[in-house]
């Protein structure tokens, strides 16, 4: 490709609403134009790159065996009604009438139109499993659009969505999906996680989300270096610090604590490490009648060691406390007779639930409020001074922690959600009745999982991981384009337009994906346009170079250029393709 | 492929609702699925078709130099505010609002965010002429969507605009896609015309359609067979059929014709030719005053060949005839004295403007209406018995007219229209504010052209030209797969499953676009399935034909199937291909 026969339109500043690193650099470097918020036209760079991806998501999932289809954007309202989600989703969805005032959504994904063309198209054993995808646009009618294409309200994705006999046949199915993704994502170039997650609103039990790793990702990470565990901060599970508990070695003391309402306070004033302090965290849990009048509220005193954070979904889950709320400061004094920052669980006002977390049960001769105010208990210990509490992993874990795989100890990251893998389970196949006859011709529901990539969200978490303050740096794979060949003073002399012209119809014959600048600027501007854009390899042709037989190759995560001999070029460019 | 890999579901009987060929084929071979009025669902099947569509247009409009990106499918309604549209287009316009109460539509076509980011990326000169184009989804809202892919709600439309320094400019574009769209149509291996259109709503004023010549099209087209004219009938220049008057032959005679009201009747009853009389028509075009009111009404008389019809397309477009309309019957009897049927341009009660056909001014001793009730004049000549006309081309051609290139005869077929050609000159960029520095630093608004191909009604397009009672019958270059393999027996026989198998790895190696249908269905079936989906090669493996070292070769339009030796498929193959 010459420059002038495609459009480049780069700019020196990024617009002043761009709020991250992705945004303003496609911006900056004309991949993609604001339309309005949260609609983006995708320019010819832009889009140069959005087909490399598809192409790659599309040959992973034939060879994965999934069957490509097209789905209509537009569908409409009856099978949302159908599975339920046109009540149940929020204003993200976006609804609209026709013409004739019938109800259509523009779709934020496929499940119902899939599941309706299932329920008609499969009718026998013989015809599973089947997986069928599309690359189709999407709509989410986000409220507050932003980060450039990571949260768009028109979008790419892939989903898919397979139907399987059983969830034995679902879990195959899941599993090959999840090895495709594992592919996919490793071809594209990415550092990245598969991470157990909660399925949210979709439905489901079983899901892991794809993560590009990036400092600037919305998600907290904790995987293991060491093993392929991940998981979502939120849902990683907390093993116990302490393996086992010591007798006490120190008697219970009520211990002046003037002012030193947090534990990092206790800790520094009595001059002990955070981890022998405890945290008390009250909430209160309502049970209420048939039309929602609280019938009595159970209080629960929640210990975690000084240095932890309660975790509020593991919280959720224990007995009880599915709707359970923090405590008002009345109810926190009624309890325990004391204000809270000085609260704990020796001689309380009132009898209460107390869950200790699977590291506090094992601590000994720790710190505690006294339910005094100014005073805090040490030397606590479990048995001698309060009894054995409710243990529950109720904690965030940290960096450091062992990882709950047993293959080494937790770290922690941030990352951009790229790809999701769900079991659906029947959530749709029943609501719809989408079934099939088994050997025995007797109907069974079918079994779905659902498969989705964020194809333009890729883009910006590919970015988000490679760039630096020069521009965007695209991995092989999904460059705009692979090569770019700088001639310096290519309108002025022919030698140098001529060996370009050369160069260029090589490479392109070569297979290489190369663009040959002919536009004539400036060697700065012209440099800086491609390290903008991030095209990994440069190849600078000039009047002195060609004296010398040689080229100036750059790869544009390299700090200098290296002379390359002319006719070594291709086996040059070859060779760092591959490192 | 395999069959067994994908996802083929025939029916043997198309839906009811089913009103062409084509849609009826395309759903019983499982091509497209029907999700709502005008909704399809691109089956795989379907889909693979598709691919090669948007392949080959894509490939021909980079060769000529135009640009992809892709534009959104939401726009903002601001846009199309501005250039008028908002107002004008009617319900087809997908009209949304979003969960803020702003307004926007689902795009059935991209001028005003094409225009709004040339008004912003286009500075200079120097950037053009550019030529950008998207293939994406279309929605119209249609009030009786039908025909299947042909007249959906939502489409897949390749959509380019090109952006030019002047008319001359604009013109070269034109130009170029108009060879760019012959170059596509050819490589599908349609039957086609370029027809001169009117370019209808979108406005501007040069235009040609692409119209796949079928007997099932919607529109008529007038083309000579021996040059490259055509153009809708509506359009086509209608020449005079005589080339000079002769001097008159007969007196002015007032003929007894009781009954005979029409021109078939007369001429009938006088034993002449119908090429010998003259029909006329009487149209009323109003003065109008501030307020609508009709100030006066002036009578006209349009008079054309007994065997013509009138044009009103071109009517409208003499002089005071744009909003004429069809006299009433008071209004032709207070004009010529006598009741509809016997009025002639003879002894008017009334003086009226008198427009003759080209054909009828150099008529001689014809025959017209008397303004008798049951009397016509019969040896009639224009100078002698009534004064010379007004003179214009204002009836329909015929079938054998002469062409206005002077290149031979027209006949006349019927198109669907399948792609547009438009100049725009600078309607969107005027109302926009899409301009450029010209070389003197003066601002220039900038000269549009807008060129569509509908993907997905390409596929219709072509099942129309081509099927047959047995289904349909594609085209090499856009065919869902070009070689089907049909092993007789596959599950069965060892023998017959290695030569079919073997044979597909052979033609796959060999880059052919291959299927074998590995269902072990029975032949019968089996040759159905195929002739149905129109796969243009069929290759029979058959334990029989193994032993003479045979394959059973038949093209999708062959009578009858032909053996073809196993070492010699492929150079058949290729053979076949290019006849």
């Amino acid at each position: 490709m010459r420059v002038s026969n495609f459009f480049i339109s780069t700019q020196k500043e990024a617009p002043a609403d761009a709020e991250v690193a992705s945004q303003a650099l496609m911006l900056r470097a004309g991949m993609i134009k604001k339309l309005a918020a949260g609609l983006y036209t995708y320019m010819p760079l832009g889009l140069r790159t959005i087909r490399k991806v598809e192409a790659i998501v599309r040959e992973e999932m034939n060879r994965a065996g999934a069957i490509e289809l097209l789905m209509p954007v537009v569908q409409p309202a009856e099978l949302w009604q159908e599975s339920g989600r046109w009540e149940k989703y929020g204003p993200e969805l976006l609804r609209i009438k026709d013409r004739h005032q019938r109800d259509f959504v523009v779709q934020p994904t496929s499940e119902e139109v899939i599941t309706d063309l299932a329920r008609s198209e499969i009718r026998s054993w013989r015809q599973l499993p089947v997986n069928f995808y599309h690359i189709q646009t999407k709509f989410r009618d986000e409220r507050r659009p932003r980060f450039g294409v990571m949260r768009a309200r028109e979008f790419v994705m892939k989903d898919a969505y397979s139907f399987d006999r059983d969830f034995d046949g679902a879990q195959r199915s899941y599993r090959v999906m999840y090895a495709a993704y594992q592919n996919i994502f490793q071809r594209f170039g990415f550092e990245f996680r598969a991470v157990a997650a909660d399925s949210g609103a979709i439905g489901g039990s079983m899901s892991h989300e794809f993560h590009v790793i990036a400092e600037t990702g919305e998600d907290a990470i904790a995987y293991c270096p060491d093993s392929s565990y991940a998981a979502n901060v939120e849902l990683a599970e907390a093993l116990p610090l302490i393996p086992a508990r010591q007798a006490p070695a120190e008697d219970l003391c009520r211990t002046p604590t003037p002012g030193a309402a947090k534990c990092e306070d206790v800790a520094s004033l009595l001059g002990l490490p955070l981890s022998r302090t405890v945290k008390s965290v009250v909430m209160a849990a309502d049970t209420r009648g048939d039309k929602g009048q609280v019938l009595s509220t159970q209080i629960v005193l929640l210990l975690v060691r000084g240095d932890h954070a309660v975790n509020d979904i593991k919280v959720s889950k224990l007995p009880g406390m599915a709707d359970a709320r923090m405590a008002t400061e009345a109810e926190i004094v009624d309890a325990f007779g004391c204000r809270p920052g000085y609260i704990g669980p020796i001689a309380t006002a009132k009898p209460l639930r107390v869950v200790a977390d699977r590291t506090v049960v094992n601590m000994h001769d720790f710190v505690v409020g006294a339910n005094v105010e100014d005073f805090h208990y040490t030397g606590v210990n479990w048995g001698r001074d309060l009894p054995e509490p409710e243990v529950a992993d109720i904690r965030n874990v940290v960096a450091g922690d062992p990882s709950p795989d047993g293959k080494g100890q937790l770290a922690i990251c941030r990352g951009i959600e790229v790809g999701h893998v769900f079991y659906l389970g029947t959530k749709y196949s029943a609501a719809m009745g989408a079934s099939y006859l088994d050997e025995n011709g007797k109907s069974q529901t079918l079994e779905m999982g659902c498969y989705g990539i964020g194809i333009t969200r890729i883009l910006g978490a590919c970015i988000e991981q490679n760039h630096d303050a020069r521009g965007m740096i695209w991995p092989e794979a999904i460059a705009p384009f692979t090569v770019v060949i700088c001639p310096i003073a290519y309108e002025r002399n022919a030698a140098v337009r001529e060996a370009a012209d050369r160069l260029h119809a090589q490479l392109q014959e070569a297979g290489m994906d190369v663009v040959l600048d002919d536009r004539g600027e400036r060697p700065g501007a012209m440099f800086a346009d491609w390290e903008l854009i991030g095209v990994p390899h440069r190849l600078v042709v000039s009047e002195r170079g060609l004296a010398a037989g040689t080229l100036e190759y750059q790869h544009r995560r390299d700090e200098a250029p290296t002379s390359v001999r002319l006719d070594g070029v291709l086996a040059h460019l070859r060779q760092r393709s591959q490192s």
